[in-house]
């Protein structure tokens, strides 16, 4: 079945699951996770012809560990689900409704996009959650993950179609792309009046790829250069905690701090005791001349491109600031628009930072690490959007929808 | 100056704008306003040149009018300013805020987009009511008119820029495209990571080549194909001047109806009754077979195309649907997503209607006319999204913002 046939399959289903009730869709979910439950010998089956054939390929480690399914992750998966469930059905929900002099009483009423297209890498647990975050909010959805774990996704996808069979949700609201060659990426990012939003979930490179090249509406994820600046008036102890929690507690992820800036007047006495901290999970350092100057030749000398690299590792940037509006533009210039944080005990310096800094979460004194949909509170997350339309920072289910207006009229003519 | 430069200046001043007042961007208005009503005679001169040449070029009538400015639409122009003035400035607001049980306190706050481009055609009071409504919500703005207008844009953004000078607002919040060309169209569009959001404004083909060839962000605008259905069950004589004045208040806006759609059980009686009504307009009406078995052959055959045309004009298609769900399937698969409506005193066939239609607007027993952001009482419209995603229906100065999470800790880490 070619991409486009499967995207107006989802595009006719996508009608239908407007209307559909929250009773419908919980039944739904709640049929996949059982369904999930009942085939994990099938599903781990499949990952393990997906591992073998990455193992021959010499796929890195850790790499491997994320494409990896075993029981417990199962498991996540229908914890997962079964948190999904719980959470309150955004469908339906009125923004606003008044009544205008003339009498004509205008809502504006959450409903879904449609047909969500995703575009993923390696990680398998992401063809469920983004399936059922999707079906959740109403939509139709197309997953398109890469080939490394095409048999694990194929056995995810069939047990959850099978799964609808028996519910009043359409197994073609679920779709998987089978062909992951560039091409059926490429297919889809064509699809204009298919396709109603694409995400891109991944990478820099599989990011820039489909923002550059896409026809249809894109929400940009994930791509974080964040930034821990510690300013004159901060709390040293709290910096540097701050600092390595944001660094070293999953350096993978794109809320971790990838460089800190440091302001110079306290450089000479933070600078060491962070250090010392980073230096339990052996962070290497790369800074200025400032910073050299202080810490010595530990630290190796910042390259060109380190003040703009999502190391995803225990790598950190460092640069001495003259002032406060020297961070403020060194994060102007360098930072993605993820997540962006002061170590400040001035009021002034917080509330400045806050207001001029162009990012989706703005700290004070806290760790750039809490970015999250679940840290939040918004009970799930499809992702992080680095963009400014449509939704910005953690995306959980209300983001997954759009509004339309409804208008109760009784012969009102203009 | 490159499209590209003006860009980058745009960008740096978006920095500032971020920060700047209330007070600070009513005043840069105000200043504007009294610029423009100093400067009238410049103004009309420089129309006057485009004026003599669109006529040199044979421009029909129609355009010809919307490209002239008088007087009075300066004055209108100057008071459309004052009205922006005395709207609330979105920037600021909180969407949201709560602390979490780590003590986090989170706020979702409204920013500016930062820079907004706009591609539009000729009319010149674009130039004004799009560079004001985007300055008051912080954004800095980029205006790419047709060349018709070359003339008046230049002389208006002359007047504007000036303006700002006295004010806080630095005059490189305003740019106009010099080059008219396609050249500069596509300079816009591909100018990723400095323009925010571009906003088409004009026919169906300007818009589909900015929705397919663009690479930075897109709000999708205005191509409406709009259906009145009247249901088995509508008053008729309700439906009748609903339908006439979808059609003929105004046809040439995007929110006219464009086809009437009408159940068969009520054919015989309503369509000689509408007709009748629509007649003093001298509507053309291009029906089906059935339309034209009651209506006979003053009624021209609907040809392949009719029930996909943006008229723009008195002429409407009708088509006699076998039942409600008929006409929800000919809506889906005719209509732009733009507005729909429905008359009917039936209470579930309205419930129905109002789920189950995709639009940005879906009526009941009202006129697909009042689409638009001053009857929604948005105070002012940048244009109405037919789009899903960020905006939908009539924009105001709300959706020309985005959110950022504010985040206050006192040193939380993860």
């Amino acid at each position: 079945m070619t991409v486009k046939h499967q995207a107006t399959l989802a595009k006719q289903t996508a009608a239908t699951l407007t209307t559909a009730s929250t009773a419908a869709k919980n039944t739904a979910l709640a049929a996949i996770a059982r369904a999930l439950d009942e085939h994990r010998t099938q599903i781990i089956a499949a990952n393990a012809k997906d591992i073998e054939a990455a193992k021959a390929a010499g796929m890195a480690k850790g790499m491997l560990d994320r494409l990896t399914l075993t029981e417990t992750r199962i498991s996540d998966m229908i914890t997962g689900i079964e948190e999904i469930i719980a959470l309150d059905d955004p469908v339906g929900e009125f923004v606003s409704m008044s009544t205008r002099p003339n009498g004509l009483t205008i809502g504006k009423k959450r409903t879904p996009l449609g047909v969500i297209a995703i575009i993923y890498e390696s990680r398998p647990n992401v063809t469920v959650d983004a399936a059922v975050l999707c079906l959740k909010a109403g939509n139709a959805v197309i997953l398109r993950g890469g080939k490394e774990a095409i048999h694990t996704n194929t056995a995810l996808m069939n047990v959850m179609r099978d799964a609808l069979a028996d519910t009043e949700i359409p197994a073609d609201a679920l779709h998987l792309v089978a062909d992951t060659s560039r091409k059926s990426a490429a297919a889809l990012m064509g699809l204009v009046g298919l396709v109603d939003v694409l995400i891109p979930r991944g990478g820099a490179g599989l990011i820039r790829t489909v923002v550059e090249n896409a026809k249809v509406p894109v929400i940009e994820t994930g791509v974080g250069v964040c930034h821990v600046y510690v300013d004159a008036d901060a709390d040293l102890q709290m910096a540097a905690e701050i600092i390595t929690n944001a660094k070293c507690s999953r350096p993978s992820v794109c809320n971790a701090a990838e460089c800190l800036l440091v302001h110079k007047d306290i450089a000479e006495a933070f600078l060491p005791q962070a250090k010392a901290m980073l230096d339990e999970y052996k962070v290497e350092l790369r800074g200025d001349e400032a910073t050299r100057r202080i810490l010595g030749d530990c630290v190796v000398p910042a390259g060109p491109d380190d003040y703009d690299t999502e190391f995803y590792d225990y790598i950190l940037a460092v640069k001495v600031v003259a002032s406060f509006d020297d961070a403020l533009a060194h994060i102007r210039r360098h930072g993605t628009g993820h997540s962006e944080c002061i170590v400040t005990e001035s009021y002034a310096s917080a509330q400045r930072f806050l207001d001029a800094v162009d990012a989706a979460a703005v700290y004070v004194n806290a760790s750039t690490r809490f970015t999250d949909g679940g840290m939040f509170g918004l009970g799930a997350e499809i992702g992080i959007s680095t963009q400014k339309m449509h939704a910005r920072g953690p995306m959980g289910l209300r983001e997954l929808t759009c509004t339309k207006f409804v208008i109760y009229g009784n012969g009102q003519v203009r």
